[in-house]
């Protein structure tokens, strides 16, 4: 959110530039799965991010309609949050010769990811009813509900893992 | 988590990696807390603001435990998404004059940092777990659910300034 903060002077600004900044993020993870596609063994994991990199690019679609909602074209902001989030991902994963920690990792990696998502738009639903438009409420909770099932998903199969040692 | 990845070969040096990853984080959170209080009004989320910082510096001594039970020294990676959430939330709040818009970003910025820390504490109670130590699985999850109430705590809060608009 570094560019222009200087402009927020009200709670339709924040959103908006709230809005801005989420969209810079998903177009960001857009850029990064297909690198974690390819670093990840074969099986659960790797076809968890094949289907989350669809649903993300379902994500950047549904901030446009919103965007369009707004009367306002879609516009990304520099995220510094997820710019690091995925400095980290891309830096640990890098030299991880092991397949199974570097699935570990990456799946961690994954989860730090969502759960960015998750905080953003769990405040963007939240500040659609304080600006009096459930309408686009209902829009973000559709993508938070998505992430929090992905987010779901990556402890199960970290779980399953730990059932599978144990 | 920058620095030391070309030497994690197994699941333990991911797990110290993480360790030292979150260090770092909670200490930067000591730093940027004080700030956050500076710049919040008055009320529910200043008070709540000065509580967390109490409860971080117990994280921080909560993780030097840890770091003895496995014979390490405590010490910090740079970590870079913590390092951005933060840049965001203190460029976000620097130029709003308005109080109620100030606390509704720094809310939001204070959410983003609770759901960083309780996606990597979640990943080390797991993988304590799954090295086979639960005594330090024990530790981490109080750490965990003091974030997770944290979190809570802000809903809260902007489902009360929902409820008090409406």
């Amino acid at each position: 959110m570094a560019l222009f903060s200087a402009d927020i002077r009200s709670l339709d600004d924040l959103y908006l530039h709230t809005l801005q900044d989420i969209y810079y993020a998903e177009n960001q993870i857009v850029k990064a799965l297909p690198k974690m596609i390819e670093k990840a063994g074969d099986g659960p994991l790797r076809d968890g991010f094949e289907s989350h990199l669809d649903q993300t690019r379902g994500h950047v679609a549904r901030l446009e309609k919103v965007f369009g909602m707004l009367g306002e074209k879609p516009k990304g902001v520099t995220c510094p949050a997820i710019d690091g989030i995925i400095e980290e991902a891309e830096d640990i994963a890098g030299d991880i010769a092991d397949q199974d920690v570097m699935d570990a990792a990456l799946a961690a990696a994954a989860q730090a990811v969502e759960h960015y998502e998750i905080t953003r738009y769990g405040t963007l639903v939240a500040w659609s009813e304080e600006l009096g438009r459930p309408e686009l409420s209902q829009i973000l909770q559709q993508t938070l509900d998505e992430e929090k099932a992905a987010d779901r998903k990556l402890t199960e199969l970290a779980e399953a893992r730990l059932n599978r040692e144990a």
